[in-house]
């Protein structure tokens, strides 16, 4: 699938307020469009992204839902022409090679696990535990000045924001703190399924020997993700949520929050980190 | 409905990382707990939120979706015991004095709306259309400096995220830039349902002499929120996203975004500010 050059940024006219007066200016906005993606013709998610790397949108949501174990369980992935008003560039169809009765059972855990009661924090948790490999080494593996260096790393490839301010990154790298891969979009989600999606296509899953560092907040669900993936640590410049702690915590995940300015807070799991 | 005294908060033990070298700490975490909405006992919803204001947080979503329409319609909020796993606090049952077949019409709408062909930029913005009553008067309406004045007054109520820096903000202001409500959240969508609840249980909607503010982006779903309350301005600390500031276009909401330290950039519908 090619990415049909959907733009990521587009201009806008706006007026802008400084110093107490009006003058016009021009800004440069995040694109944010719906992506619909269906399973052998069918409707499954819509999902509001930044275009761009849509491919490794699909193959990581897949993923790190548990719908797909690995790269060559993905047939095809195609555009298609949508419905009444929506464009072939948001809509694609994917073909899975996974045994009908397969898919069906994963299909049905998924539900359960996002349907109430699968939603509930220690439901939820069991069940992610009985999909996810376990990280069971859980000693020194990174120097803290690895991590203090990753910002500059990062902020040097996040194009979109630096243009637009308007969008969340999540970035790949390996335990030296070099940046294996970047990727950009308006859901903070869609940026770790495309990371996701970006090494399930290289067969590098588990993510064993990487990190993930994400640029604002982690929430439960971000958290599920990275561990779906099986990188051990998971990083972010702000503040995590009580359920991302949790769920990082049962899971065997360094989880490390507020990493900015030279410093950082270790969550979960610390001996990895020394 | 009680609140039943939930935590917004959590205590965390930590271990900070400063000047190279660690040192135990104990952070405060803002808690993530799913929250399962249920009409008529049955499930119709899971939104992972903040704990607080709950009944806000449903009828506010309720509204901003289009499942009611005015504080009447809905008869009861209450408490019910979850399924294996779900504490009660994260249940609750609404009853709604709405017609079977308005209702029935009004669920058709919105699955047609966030289905996939509903969700298309320009078919999405046409069935809103329908449904918002347009802002009509497009004229002057608040003075620039009222607007450069709110950050103050919406970061003296961010009592979560002064806690933990981990919940986004939305805030209700009058045209003088006095603070009628201020709600936090783990989900910025969250957040704004809460203040529309708030004001639906009033009856103070639509919000006709009111603007809404948000501490971060400003997405294609904050701003249909925002439209179906009344606001005619909706402002942002940071940018909006190119769906958002098409949306405010079409509908006539004046779009402010990246208001900060004095300044700010105004998208749509220029002429309420003067």
């Amino acid at each position: 699938m090619t990415d049909f050059g959907s733009k990521r940024t587009v201009g806008r006219v706006t007026l802008r307020w400084r110093s107490s007066s009006f003058r016009a200016g021009r800004d440069l906005l995040a694109v944010e469009e719906p992506l619909e993606i269906r399973l052998a013709g069918r409707r499954f998610t819509v999902t509001m992204r930044t275009p761009g790397h849509d491919d490794e949108l699909v193959a990581g949501f897949l993923f790190s839902e548990g719908f797909v174990s690995a790269a060559n369980e993905i047939g095809e992935i195609r555009r298609v022409r949508g419905s009444a008003g929506m464009p072939e560039a948001n809509v694609v169809d994917v073909i899975l090679r996974v045994p009908v009765e397969t898919l069906r059972e994963r299909l049905q855990r998924n539900f359960t696990m996002t349907s109430s009661c699968g939603l509930c924090g220690k439901t939820s948790i069991e069940a992610l535990e009985r999909r996810i490999a376990p990280l069971s080494h859980r000693d020194a593996w990174l120097e803290a000045s690895v991590l203090t260096g990753l910002s500059a790393g990062m902020s040097a490839e996040q194009t979109i924001f630096a243009d637009t301010g308007g969008v969340h990154a999540a970035a790949l790298f390996d335990r030296s703190g070099s940046l294996r891969a970047l990727r950009e979009d308006i859901g903070r989600h869609n940026a770790v399924d495309k990371l996701v999606g970006w090494a399930l296509r290289r067969n590098a899953l588990p993510l064993s020997d990487s990190l993930v560092m994400v640029s604002g907040r982690l929430s439960f669900e971000i958290v599920q993700k990275v561990a779906a993936a099986g990188a051990p640590l998971v990083a972010a410049v702000s503040a995590p949520s009580s359920l991302a702690v949790e769920l990082a915590d049962q899971v065997g995940l360094t989880l490390v929050g507020f990493l900015r300015d030279g410093a950082f807070n270790l969550y979960t799991h610390p001996g990895r980190v020394t």
